[in-house]
């Protein structure tokens, strides 16, 4: 702690230990799209999607040995805060910067680089996602290395994805000049950040080879990204500075409680990295996995011949391409095909697969009827 | 009680009043087409299936004013006789029959004709269902004062519905000659019993318009029918007659206990109707419907413009032609079409429509796999 470097001339001359590197978990989500699973007082994240663990524990499993635990901080939404909390004990309150409510991800994101700024003004910091599944860590943890060596040298980075298909739930990001490779990675400057495409246009992205998914995770120096808050959110930079002031006094609970409902919503896609300088992508294959819909989750259950993807205890007679998620009461299923079943105590959603997003409709439907008790 | 009538010889001239009519309500099945919400402890005749009344609550409603309740008597098992008694309050222990254990409906019959001997050996008795729905109460009532008239006669009267579609789920009864209508009804001596034909089969039958569907539902003297065991199972007769010999006596318990599970199973059908001597049938319209599987019940339930039978609260989106039967959580469906969807608390079944038969065979695969609690 307290360690100053001095600035980088080339980040090969740097001295790495000298400047504090910290994991920052954005763990603030609801996400809808999984319900009857996921509620407003059970997000995503917490959710045991794959495997026995939830989707947050592995999130701070996935960076063990690359940051100490003093290192990880987690931002949340104070309602989340205990029960996520409560799945990983290795943390205590002091990994946790809880927001009063969720602001969308610039906020967040520069609650904690204020932070991050106290305790040193050079620290990087990886902004991470806890509901994203990510198959190989070690590629993982070292493509955070290449991309804290390429924060240092003033770059915002982009953790960009190989796409596999093109799909249109994702962003793009549009690669130009390419820089020096770091280790074994690619690094390009952004050209641009594409919003969601429509499948004509996400086809012929993916086949030009120089657009990446926007995987929502960026590598950057405190500093910069508060540089960019006070260019292009003035409004929001002024706000987190009266934030800042009281930052380790008594009266930073009361100040945040006040001005954080004041703040407007805002992404960091479009808040600050659409026309931010000197963003850079890196590229990079690990297996990495948004489970943002049932479909996507279906890929990553282990499946049978049929092609189904179960979990939970199920008889099936004649079944195929379906995924079956429970583990309330037994499930059987005959003669169905293309189906999601997701079974919860209170509520069951059976779906046709292609139409997931649909469930969005279920919530809100469930909003206008008073039922907050399944939200 | 204790009335006899002379032996008639016209029933216009043969006064009805002296002579006993009982209805048995046939109430010991369990059914597993119904699975899950049919189980072992939880029969289909238990079952609130069409309205808030179970089915065998209306078997005894449909009754009223027809019989006084102590001419009414329920044969059931010993393991469902409390939860039976429970549903329906205006019937004492004195109305229910039970076995020890069911051996098949024709030794269900016989128990209870011995029963009806000692009040009356003239005695007029209607064999009824449990698990059938019936719209038209005051048809069926008819039909029973008919069927007594003829009973009276000596006929072995069996209700026979007029089919409405070529299905190869009943048995069939041809019609022989034309007896005496009575009232509004057509009787018939009956030339054959036909067992569940296929498809091709029952469409022949039901366009030749001589063929009704086998109701399982009977009317006769009790005499003639203990002299039909007597004729036709021997065996069963001479253990029917070690029971009535203990009937009445502190034994009859020990007895029961003692010789029913010896007795070999037989339904009444194939144990004494096909081969009965002077059988009629009185063909019947009344709005019926065996609940037998699935599918029939949805024929029964409130239905939606997309035609779905729901029960239980729902969410539909872009939902057809299914059957939804829950009432333990709410179900939502996005883009599904000729489903059965049936939720209880501990197990789910999602089958396709015309698939329903299907259903056997995952109560097979649960005792098979030892799932004794979801049986």
């Amino acid at each position: 702690m307290g360690c100053r470097a001095e600035k980088a001339l080339h980040y090969e001359d740097f001295d790495r230990r000298c400047i504090l590197y910290y994991a920052l978990i954005m763990a603030g989500g609801s996400g809808t799209r999984l319900w009857p699973l996921s509620r407003e007082q059970k997000p995503k994240q917490s959710l045991r999607l794959v495997g026995q663990r939830s989707m947050f524990q592995h999130s701070v499993e996935r960076l063990d040995s690359l940051f100490p635990s003093e290192r990880i901080r987690v931002v949340t939404r104070a309602e989340h805060s205990d029960l996520l909390r409560a799945q990983v004990p290795t943390l205590s309150e002091a990994n946790f910067i809880v927001e009063p409510e969720g602001r969308g991800t610039a906020p967040a994101i520069g609650l904690a680089a204020i932070h991050f700024y106290r305790q040193d003004p050079n620290a990087v910091m990886a902004v991470l996602t806890a509901d994203h599944y990510i198959a190989d860590t070690a590629r993982f943890q070292k493509v955070l290395q290449a991309a804290e060596i390429a924060a240092r040298q003033g770059y915002l980075v982009t953790l960009g994805i190989e796409p596999t298909r093109p799909s249109t739930a994702f962003g793009y990001i549009e690669q130009g000049q390419a820089l020096d490779p770091i280790d074994d990675f690619k690094v390009f400057r952004v050209r641009a950040f594409t919003e969601k495409p429509n499948r004509e246009t996400a086809a012929r992205m993916v086949s030009s080879g120089i657009y990446s998914w926007n995987s929502g995770m960026f590598v950057w120096q405190v500093n910069r990204i508060l540089d960019e808050f006070h260019r292009q959110m003035p409004a929001f930079y002024e706000q987190l500075m009266l934030v800042d002031q009281a930052l380790g006094t008594p009266d930073y609970e009361r100040v945040l409680a006040r001005v954080w409902p004041q703040i407007a919503k805002e992404t960091i896609d479009y808040g600050v990295m659409e026309k931010a300088q000197n963003v850079t992508v890196i590229p990079v294959e690990m297996g990495w996995t948004d489970v943002g819909s049932w479909n996507s989750l279906a890929g990553l259950l282990p499946g049978d011949e049929q092609g189904n993807s179960i979990k939970g205890e199920h008889i099936a007679l004649d079944t195929h391409n379906t995924l079956i998620f429970g583990d309330k009461r037994l499930i059987a299923t005959i003669g169905v095909k293309d189906l999601v079943i997701v079974d919860t105590e209170d509520a069951l959603l059976i779906c046709a697969r292609g139409q997931e997003q649909q469930v969005k409709q279920i919530v809100e439907r469930l909003k206008a009827n008073g039922r907050d008790d399944l939200l």
